[in-house]
């Protein structure tokens, strides 16, 4: 990957209306390109493809272009913008779906415009995996990362279709829960096995306030959450680090155990962001000197200084 | 500490009955100073204080003494074992207690052998809290190390003397279940805060198969935890925690910041042994060079090269 070469970010841009344990809001501008690609933008500039209906604000896409994002993706459809509403347990630590509307989404068939065809970083958000696999059809030019995410509602009904999407991407990143459904395997160790068996050669398990898991080819790497003092909104929360992931691999430009490792350490300083206001709210707000202060604060809490014996007993 | 001081540990011995995902097991030796003390004894020669019945094995204490242990605190007393029984859930997450009979524990007073006065790091596991008083009373020599242990139960009904606890020892290693409790906040990040300022300069939070926390004056650790295949019974693994913690701090005779997070990632890996079988089955046949092998490969999953670049954009 050459140093300014953008990924490419597919997803769902939504309106969200939210019941969280400390407020209620509506209308919160969401969806997971939105989380992706503001993450994502603090490491490259992004190209963004979805859908959004005419009730959409533009000074969203406005505030993208700021950003350097490439919004050219985005269409504006007639109709309305999809909108999902929630509510979450009073410890944030499950949620419930009050109500879904696809609206201009039902028809999202996602078109690259033709400079888009050569991105070489691609993060296929939690969409259809046939709209993933058409996204992949029309590149040009092999990727040299290609990440999805999923859910339980494809791996449940589409299985056929997602194994397709698995044997063309390379690395995986999908919650604990679904890495057990997907792979009918309730140690997280021996699902990841199962699941890069079915073709990616890279897993990631985003386990929330845990931290996450990274399976590769040299072991498992384990990144550690940060630890919020006010945890407020978790809606985004994997969507931001899967963005954050992928821009920071498209920045390094490197894909080594080592980078790959430190990627997730960044990704889960990130992501601890969105959680920490309703919606984007401080994702949008965060600025390089924050990020990497958080990083710093997150990487003291792994390290330590190396000694001399390394067995167990000192 | 000098090297050879051994360390004392005061608990409960037991009988448990055991209904697993997997299978149901009755008459299990366990009891939070079996598992403490018999990882401890990977690391020192720990001595221990508990009661036992008349119907304890004595091949049980013949085999602590050859692994070096100090049996001489273990009293025999008329009467039963203490007697424990519960049911885990399908996947390990929860259990409940299906029958306590408290026996000889009953009417336990721990008395502390002439030499055991000077024990230099001292575990008091999960007792009544004015027991763990009356150990800290008998010590001659202030300890450098002290380590406690507490339950749900103690917090709700004991509140008072266990804040005479929390203000007499250094390191409190609880579960995040009751730090929250404890503290009456449940960001773990808040409760820690809380929990240190009632005395204890070190606070070590223990989350299951998340791993674990270190809150200390240095700020925060975050010990992966060691992803398993097969978790069968997880009884005890929090005491083999505590245990390999202060074996291993006793051996290495410091108690800086490295070594203290090194210790957290250390006793994450034996812990995880008393996981993979049931009771103390796996711990008890756990060696030096299996032991070192796993520190080995957790501490692989969470160390990478250092970068020369240490900001979050690459």
């Amino acid at each position: 990957m050459n140093a300014p070469d953008p990924a490419l970010i597919v997803g769902s841009m939504a309106f969200d209306d939210l019941e969280l344990p400390t407020s209620t809001a509506r209308d919160v501008v969401g969806g997971a390109a939105t989380y992706a690609a503001l993450s994502a933008s603090l490491f490259t500039r992004p190209r963004v493809v979805a859908v959004v209906g005419h009730d959409f604000p533009r000074e969203v896409l406005e505030d993208f272009e700021r950003r350097g994002m490439d919004t050219s993706g985005i269409e504006r459809a007639d109709g309305q913008t999809f909108r999902w509403a929630g509510r979450y347990s009073e410890h944030l630590d499950s949620r419930v779906t009050l109500d879904t509307q696809l609206n201009v989404f039902a028809d999202f068939r996602p078109r690259l415009p033709e400079r888009y065809r050569q991105s070489r970083a691609v993060l296929l958000a939690n969409i259809h995996p046939s709209l993933q696999l058409s996204v992949l059809d029309q590149l040009t030019v092999r990727p040299r990362l290609v990440v999805a995410d999923t859910m339980d509602f494809w791996i449940e009904r589409e299985r056929a279709t997602l194994e397709r999407v698995l044997g063309r991407i390379d690395t995986l990143v999908i919650n604990d829960e679904e890495l057990r459904l997907l792979a009918g395997e309730h140690s997280i160790r021996k699902a990841a096995r199962a699941v890069l068996r079915m073709g990616p050669s890279r897993l990631v398990c985003k386990r929330g306030e845990f931290g996450s898991l990274l399976f590769d080819e040299q072991g498992i790497f384990c990144a550690p959450p940060y630890p919020l003092e006010h945890a407020i909104d978790p809606t985004g929360a994997g969507d931001t680090f899967a963005g954050a992931l992928v821009g920071y691999l498209c920045r390094a430009d490197a894909l080594d155990g080592a980078t790959l490792r430190r990627a997730l350490l960044v990704a889960s300083a990130v992501a601890s962001f969105t959680v920490e206001d309703v919606g984007t709210r401080r994702l949008a707000a965060l600025d390089e000197p924050g990020m990497n202060a958080r990083v710093a604060e997150l990487e003291s809490m792994v390290l330590y200084p190396a000694t001399a014996v390394r067995s167990a007993t000192p």
